[in-house]
């Protein structure tokens, strides 16, 4: 048992470090502007910093280092987490520079493991280079996203095509006109076993008879610096079916595959925001004064400041270790901790971004301060791939089983 | 002791009700419509469904029953506390309708007990018609609002005028040019007593040197339906001498006195949209189906309806007391319990609507509920008048010297 | 609506508190000092102090205040209420010198409402007068108690008698000699409807064949000095046929009805302890120093004792209402308040013993204050008459056929 | 980072966890009933089956695990803690049997590090072999203990001697008559720098002047099969001065240096703890029917269930890591690490034991399970070593230092 970081993974961090501090954070606001000038407020990752960013990024050897295998920059999954984490203390643009930004690093797995030759050459490449970007299409607004076998769209044979019907919401990224590519979940055979009813297939964003009906917000944000959610409908849509990823009913176990590192991904740029949040609250308690002291003097924010280091050590741990059983016994094994990090993460950040916001006041909510955006994207993920009560009902269950 | 409704308010409630599901609620969606398709996007006061619905709620004497007195409809806090619940079940609209809304009912109030004769002429009287709006210009930007002694803002006496220096934002309704009258609160003498050195005066929204400098949002909201949070910069402001409310140093007693009934009006009107959140929690829960049965089946679902009832119950009578101890024995001697509201109300409706939300799944947190706004609108409550650590310490004080 | 007493309630408030200032408290340590001098360690009513209070409390009106009607004081719910509060502040004693300490008190109700004039001459009137103290045998260690249809005691017709068979557990007072009369729950007539199964019936605790095999402990504590709680076993218990309360069938209404105003007691009684126990943390932190100053001056404190403030008074109005409710609706129009102060009684008071330990240090948790005593017995009510978590699902699906 | 067991770890959890099996678990009932039948209920560690098991232990080579270096197994921190948590799954029998019970592997391994070679001869190596007990008097019922600088009890130097007068309590195992050697906490010199008035000295319990009072009790457990907690009074008690353990002024450093092991077997015991409650929990879910159906598939059962594995996974890295802190940067490295354990463990197992009680119903607060019990001894460490909210403070403190 060792708890500190290898040679590798230490020398990435340091050089991540340096360039979120010297390149990356200090150009936030730049992006924030270019973002507020742009025509199409969805087109987001067109902006001239970005590029600028991205280039340096490859030329520091901290492009899609998210990519495990030559692909990538072959790192595991426990070197990669404590990247992700850095990258979580500027969510808004560093893992865009890294190009290891959701849901693209989770749709470059899928096709890494499953696309063949031309579909990763047409597809793939351009997202490994960052010219691209794409959306995964699962969540479904008329069932619950929470049993995956529930999605209705359907995806019937035709000849040497595919014909895709029904709606999707929630597509996040797939606002932006540069997200070209959608990952489609549907139902190729709703009479096949359970878990073999759903394929996935590949439907360029411009194929007719797709169509971007709105963008969901979140509390009020429409997150247009990020894509967007879209909510999409399939009606006739027709792709070869050479677009199909895997065979006929491997959709389940796709999803099941795409989720483990992804999760990791989340989980730990959800602590670095965490760790910033703390921050924020301690250099906010120190400066602001109320009654005549500092209220870092308050016993009740310090009980705030001891929490939040109490949980996120807890949580960083859980979730490293949660990195190292993929890298050692797989996902299968994984199983419990990665159901473990998904219902430990949310709350936790929520919150230590809570506590923050009240050391801030009113302008932890407002636009003045990156808390309240942050709020909101950490509660979305109480739902994400499922409810955490979802989750915690299966995890109980085997934990039942055991000691049965 | 005697929990029961008397007479004139259940026939008040009735008639309330009524009106609510026959006209306020089935208008909520061309409200948002007409809102929508305003030029100025704040002037939310002028569309004409408002208009029609003000004059249908003044025919049914629905109209200022918030006021005491003559002016108004004569009612007790305790009296008007359970109609003010019922316009929280429509927050967007009904309070409006009824001419119930703050910040103006708090600055009638004040127009109505410490104004001169011309004041209420001026003002009150187009604010009681229901013919303008008003803002309450107390927070500012450097300074912890928790503590009310804390306001820079220079109001500095100059011959017949008064001259006006400082910042002011989260100043509600001063985005609508509807809002043509702010109550400001200053300093007229930095050198008096700590309590005597503030005063308040009026200032028209158009007065030269005041400049609306931006609308805050709460998280990605404007509350533009509702007139917005301005910041506000004044530079030489010049009123007349006869602006003042009251003399030079009331300042801080009045804004003490403004407190009390402002506080048990946004706590009834949290409880109904607790009470509205706990109807779509369980009207979701019935209808919304997973893993093969309604979600109303599954133990933590029912654990958060029932947790939902009994802590809304515990917290209604409370505030009902407070109206009651208000009333008989006056702000003074309902001091503890006026705390205990400020930090049992927004906590309790907070952690509803988290449920809510969460029994929702991403619609809970999209645009198509209310319950995200509804949350963030709460969220606020939890700074307003000071952090509710502020006044726990306060009630703490006070707790420690009866035993002492 | 009004939250005053009426007169009658307050005078009798008043001559209790002094009745409890002058002589229950101050004789707590002669009680404890006179059961720790028995020879029979169960034996605590007999001890010469509690005559002495009890001959005071009937000469100044305070006996059986619990009891309705003629036999008793003749107050409602309402009015009691209030006064049991104040028996709670003594816990130990002061229930027991009004002669209103459970569960003699439920035993009462059920001898006066459902008894024959026979039973009622040969039980209810030394119960009333004081003269011996009686146990209900309800729970069984076999089976869940949350539901009261699970009894599985067998009592059989044979004759002119009734032959009982079975087990029983948590009998509390069953311990003590003075214990002469038990109300036994159990099955006539396996076969008959659900609720029409249980019958109740008498059962002197000197009949042969009723064993009391051992005191139950919570938290290492016998409880001896309230009688304990006995594990019993029935072999073959025949006691005359007339001893059944009610008819055959009539046991689980018998039941119902006993709960309701038992619930009140037990609340409000665990309120007056709360009271106490926030008076004992507040005095503890203005004379505990730690690091130069009071703890009563730390923040946290003060966070505990303002919590403990607010939640109580939410607690106890809710308990009032309740009270109301049974007094002008019944039972059965309180029954979802009934449920709601079962559920949120023990956590409150539960919460607010542990801070008040927490403030005492080590002390609090040992034998040199009663709030560990006290923690224990509040942690009791969570499985008393069901676990909360039975409650909860129950209140639960009533909010949700309320929304259907 | 890795977080797999060493091999020697690996080898020695297999070995204790089949003795725990085959010999520990199996010993308890006879350990009770022997203890049960003590003439001095004090003296538990006398009774034969301990004497057996110590012997096997030895033989095993399972003794003394807990003690680096030559005269220990030379185990680090990281290698002994998880044979820690396993001997918390029967920590009321397995810490004694391996002699790795507190208070005497601190105080051996103060002893091993300061004492003297004629101390160690006299005293470390009978608590080695196990021959006799000892005990650790540093808390006093007069001052807050958590300043460990507050120690009131006076060491006089006199002569060749030193003097001793004061009082003590919560003196753990020293009511046990075996327990020969207390290390004792007190001041030389009051006007010696805050960190350097206090010493410790060796004073054989049997040493003229030093009175065992009481034993204090624990809600109502007096844990005499522990030995107990003393209240000890010291009149004129005169020890050689060759008893002082390293020099005058050391005592505050001394304490300090034994509390980092200390601490981190207390945590891995109270985690070993909790995975039997929840096993325990797990057990009685399934075998108990309410309802209908086993309270295992009740959602808020499940709920708990899920709810202790997050909770006790990531407590368990924590304490981990601390020890591997320990090991690799010392304990003043470790030291935001070691008071985040002290907040964190308590409160995760009391948790975990509230909820593994509340599935067991009223048997869970008796002495038919050990839950009750555990849930005293956990309830303790939220004062041990002072008070969570001390230690909260001071993290809080060296976080605001890092962001200043």
């Amino acid at each position: 048992m060792d708890f500190g970081f290898d040679a590798r993974t230490e020398e990435l961090r340091q050089e991540l470090l340096g360039f979120m501090d010297e390149r990356i954070v200090p150009s936030l606001k730049v992006f924030d502007e270019q973002v507020a000038a742009l025509d199409d407020r969805w087109a987001w990752s067109t902006v001239p910093v970005l590029q600028t960013l991205r280039a340096e990024a490859r030329d520091l050897g901290l492009w899609n280092v998210f990519l495990p295998g030559d692909r990538g920059a072959g790192l595991t999954n426990l070197q990669y987490a404590p990247l992700a984490e850095i990258t979580g203390r500027c969510i808004r643009l560093a893992p865009a520079v890294l190009n290891c930004a959701a849901p693209d690093t989770g749709n470059m797995e899928v096709l890494a493991q499953f696309g063949t030759e031309d579909q990763q050459a047409e597809w793939l490449d351009p997202l490994l280079r960052g010219e691209i970007r794409s959306a995964f299409a699962m969540t479904e607004p008329d069932v619950a996203s929470s049993d995956a076998t529930n999605v209705e769209l359907s995806i019937r044979r035709d000849g040497d095509d595919y014909v895709i019907n029904g709606r999707k919401w929630w597509i996040t990224g797939a606002m932006n006109p540069e997200c070209r590519i959608l990952i489609v979940m549907g139902k190729t055979d709703p009479t096949a076993d359970r878990h073999r009813q759903q394929s996935m297939i590949l439907v360029p964003r411009d194929t007719p008879g797709l169509e971007v009906v709105r963008g969901m917000e979140v509390f009020g944000y429409d997150d247009h610096d990020h894509g967007g959610h879209a909510e999409l409908r399939f009606t006739d849509v027709r792709v070869p079916a050479s677009n199909l990823v895997g065979g006929e009913g491997d959709g389940f176990a796709i999803a099941q595959a795409r989720l483990g590192p992804g999760r990791i991904h989340h989980c730990m740029r959800s602590i670095g925001l965490a760790e910033v949040a703390i921050e924020a609250m301690c250099r906010r308690a120190s400066e602001r004064v109320a009654f005549g002291r500092p209220i870092a003097e308050q016993g009740v924010v310090r009980d705030w400041i001891a929490e939040s280091r109490v949980r996120v050590e807890q949580l960083r741990l859980l979730v490293l270790k949660t990195a190292w059983l993929m890298d050692t016994v797989g996902n299968k094994g994984a199983h419990t901790e990665i159901q473990a990090i998904k219902i430990a993460t949310p709350r936790t950040v929520e919150w230590i971004l809570d506590k923050a916001i009240q050391t801030h006041g009113a302008a932890g909510l407002s636009q003045d301060t990156d808390l309240a955006a942050a709020f909101a994207g950490i509660r979305t993920l109480r739902f994400a791939d499922g409810p955490d009560e979802v989750h915690k009902n299966a995890l109980a269950k085997a934990e039942l089983r055991r000691h049965a």
